[in-house]
């Protein structure tokens, strides 16, 4: 029996209709490959935000009651009988995609495709609680000063790193499309590695500011302004080397392939509404380009390159991140969120 | 002065109108860096059949008068002065995409995406001729005793090869989409390559007979079955490793796409007839899946690998020769050609 | 407890000196992850013999008394109570090296390069016994009907194929250096992804016959011939494509590089006795050469592409036995494959 | 008739044997496909302190004689009657490789692996004179405002570039062994492209002390400290993701392959005095490494990178010069090259 019983403070999605409220739940308890994790901090993503606006992607995947949440960090506070990987007092951030290493894809090291993934927050419990239990493969434990809001971030970071190092972007000319959190790590990313010049597109003002701050060369406003033209005049009619999607708008989506350069390489990790009018034509056969689909981390090659990243003064993940809060005001920092004012938020518990 | 005067037949596309007519024209004469070619055996392309039918493709790119046609083979009869590549009384056939050596493309090794392009028979006078004159460089030296129906189809069989070997085939579960010429071909050097299995799909039976003769394992007409259960059953749920799309039909690519596997690759050369609906958070992003745009024939790669499947007996081009003409021939061929009851149709000058 | 107790045949290396011995040993029993195998044939491999010679490098690597012997096949005839891979009743191969799971090799899909590995018949008990204890995870489900010397030489056959796949062998001119039975089945491999020519050498004409069985289109004594001067002028002076180095022999190792042309490939398996005079300016920097350092099997990507190849026929093992014995027999086994007049042997239990 | 007649100053390899002698030579005349520049300033290499020493390398290569230098930079002030690619008043640098077009190399992208490769002030009069005449294809035209010397250096960056972008550097552990002046560059570009951590080793306190000016972590003296050890625990025990290695030292190749973590990368451009002894096992089978051979750079799109890296100020080559002189001092130039004391030497015309 843990030693950790009693009660909890947990964010949930109650039922089948929009909002989420926070309920007093029970601590949950370690299996012997699991590790119980008392949260410290943990972020916002756009996943979130579909559960709380009970969009039709949520109706079709949520089963409620769920705790819902995958971003976070914590400290093990206890362990599973048969758990190596980790030890009580371990500052550990977490990736969210649980994979069954049975399928082909994980036993071919492909497990970020895994076709049994359980997303935690999604199809179980989540982490906008005081302590979560995770099974402790999924732990990665972080430097003990790393500081908690960066800790958080990593999960979500993750997905601009695999995004990103699709393809090499040193020395080259690169297109972001979407400046939301994710685009703007990915800004980030971009210019770490050595981009020639970043290109950053968006609807929004207050986020192009942001993609400037990240490191973008030339932030476009599309709603304001002729992004391809502005592109096209500043490659010299060269056209983008790489085109690094993050937006799934259809409108981004078409203007990133228009400024793709011939024999240029796409990476699309944004997703759109629904199926889209493609012009695989102009977009990829006469261009002789080359798309990759990206979705989740490698396991764990992306989170070795993050650390990379971090360790080294690269990335400073703490400029992405625009309002703190503490859990209990989660209704705020929902609000913040749902404005698309802001970058990344995090909520502690403390 | 050329030794080569007087005058040649040639196929014309005489006006900005549906059809073609055999002409009477002056042996056309080399500048220094090219040779002139008595055409021996030309073979024809779908694109010769847009021409034909002067489709809006047509409309928008061809200026006529101009000599059809782009796959041949013939005899060295005179060199320019320049002239390094090929002598007199060499047998050769011809990349018909003449490359202009200067911007990036051409400089870095992606001729085939060079941005300059002038094709033979579309925006230059090309070979259902008795004669044709091509610069030297372009032209790819045959051994002797190659026949000439062989000869004259490399050209596309380039497009089948180029296609087949965006990815590692051997030991993989592969479909073909679209059973043309193109796509037999593309299913031989998929058998050559030593493909695990071999899907092949259309939407003539007459075709499909001959996918079944190239080596296709299991081939489908999508207008009398579902392809996607039988694709889906066969391979056990997995999908397949390898998609090859060379038809451009929406529905063809939308197959191809459902039945490929997650962290699948797919290599379109497919000509679609516009913006289609595509699914990309399924066909690509959630599959991590890698899609390569295929134009062309890498220069001259391509070539190579192409001489290592002939030379070797891997591949024998004569199985997909279904009608032999005589030049004069050419409006019987062209209705041959329309039917779609056919493979490859050539037609010889002699 | 286990039902399967009591006594079996076990072949062992018994203390630190040359030869092996059969003694009785106990069933070993399996724990809540393992699977007790019981075998049906086994098969020998160079590493076995090293161990039976007591070579430097047996020496130094094992621990006596130990069973030796790491590829086999055999059916499940009980598993632990957390074993979900594999059920009574299949019919198995195994992956010989188990990994840790925890190392950053494992942790990013390259278990292969495992740095904990333990190899079985090496650092613990291995199959040249009636039964064999393994980790479910390290099993591989065989058809029923697979022959039961196909399924034991898959372990070593990976080897092959593994090297084989470091890159795209098909059109392309292969040098394959040393004809033992993984060199030989190196060879049928390139033969079924459609190698434009397959050199081969060896010392042996007993082996190099072998290898013209399996598809070497030149094979070619060293001792006898000068392979350089043969392949040289049979490639028109353009040397290979790929050279697959399965011999550590310095002489092939010389000899591969010198014909390999500029730009080409190294695949590497072969164990140099120890470091190697190495012209590295001609071998490596000035062809712009590729060299790719191979070893064991890529978990498990190797037996996914193994499994492609033996169901479609595209390989014939079969034709790589040259001798079966019985497990009693296994002295009559050593000294046939000491003999070197042999391809694989397999010794089965009954 | 050229307007650019009379004589210039040229600094030629006079005879078989030691030294360089400044003379007067005619200034050469352009044919139809090549430029005449007026030189601003040129560099020294080792490949010239080489010829100037007249080791074997030189006296087997070199025929006497021949003007010397092959990196340069100036106005091209005469073109021939064919040349597309430049124009009177470009200012421009020179790829020094002049190709053959011919061989398969040059027709499959790989002009850089050309067999028939002519080199300027090797092969061919070079550039340390006042004139120089180059086919116009191997001009690339800078931007009029880059500064003599760096446009003088890019030649030799190119080795650099070439190497460095063998692999993805970004947030990696990088060994560059040798700190000469390729070396030197090959850290700025390691440090642009976001290396994690760069280690650099030398015999040389003075080029160390470059290193570090240049963005290397840890620069390592390796004649009086035990690298190994320093960079195994500065790693972890992880040793490096990739080895750059421009020494061609045997020592150095020894430790950049014992430092390399297993499936790292090694890209080798320093050239080593003669066989080495290598151990193949342990460097490269049993770590499951991939090695590059690197040559020249890539045509052109070693250049593209490089412009990218110049143009965006991501690399300032302007660091990597010591030494500045009058190409009349050129005695004074070769004592200060010859003295190891320096990073790259520029003489400039005027």
């Amino acid at each position: 029996m843990s030693e950790h019983n009693g009660a909890m403070r947990a964010i949930v999605k109650p039922d089948r209709s929009p909002g989420l409220k926070m309920v007093e739940a029970p601590i949950p308890q370690p299996g012997p490959r699991d590790a119980l994790i008392r949260v410290t901090a943990t972020s916002i993503c756009g996943t979130d935000m579909h559960i709380f606006r009970w969009d039709p992607w949520a109706q079709s995947r949520i089963n409620p009651p769920v705790i819902v949440g995958h971003e976070f960090c914590g400290h093990v506070v206890e362990v599973g009988e048969k758990v190596t990987e980790v030890k009580v007092g371990d500052f550990v951030s977490a990736e969210s995609h649980i994979v069954c290493h049975a399928c082909r894809m994980c036993r071919t090291g492909r497990g970020h495709l895994c076709q049994n993934t359980q997303i935690i927050g999604v199809d179980r419990d989540g982490c906008w609680a005081d302590y979560i239990v995770m099974p402790a493969e999924n732990l990665w434990p972080n430097p003990p000063d790393m500081s908690p809001e960066v800790a958080s971030l990593q999960e979500n970071f993750g997905n601009a790193v695999h995004t990103a190092f699709a393809t090499d972007l040193t020395a080259r000319k690169v297109l972001v499309t979407g400046c939301g959190p994710v685009g703007l790590m990915t800004i980030m990313v971009a210019k770490a590695a050595g981009a020639r010049t970043i290109y950053a597109t968006d609807i929004s003002n207050y986020r192009l500011r942001m993609a400037r701050d990240m490191g973008a060369d030339v932030a476009i406003n599309v709603s304001e302004q002729d992004a391809f033209s502005i592109i096209w005049e500043d490659t010299g009619g060269d056209g983008v080397d790489v085109l690094l999607e993050m937006s799934g708008a259809p409108q981004a989506i078409d203007l990133g392939f228009r400024v793709l350069r011939p024999g240029g390489e796409a990476a699309l990790l944004g997703l759109a509404p629904s199926a889209i009018p493609f012009d695989v034509n102009n977009h990829v056969v006469f261009k002789g380009a080359t798309v990759y689909g990206i979705v989740g981390r490698e396991l764990w090659g992306t989170w070795y390159r993050m650390r990379g990243l971090l360790s080294s003064g690269l990335v400073d993940l703490t400029k992405v991140v625009t309002h703190r809060f503490s859990l209990d005001e989660y209704e705020k920092a929902l609000r913040v969120m749902h404005s698309g004012q802001s970058g990344k938020v995090v909520m502690f518990t403390e």
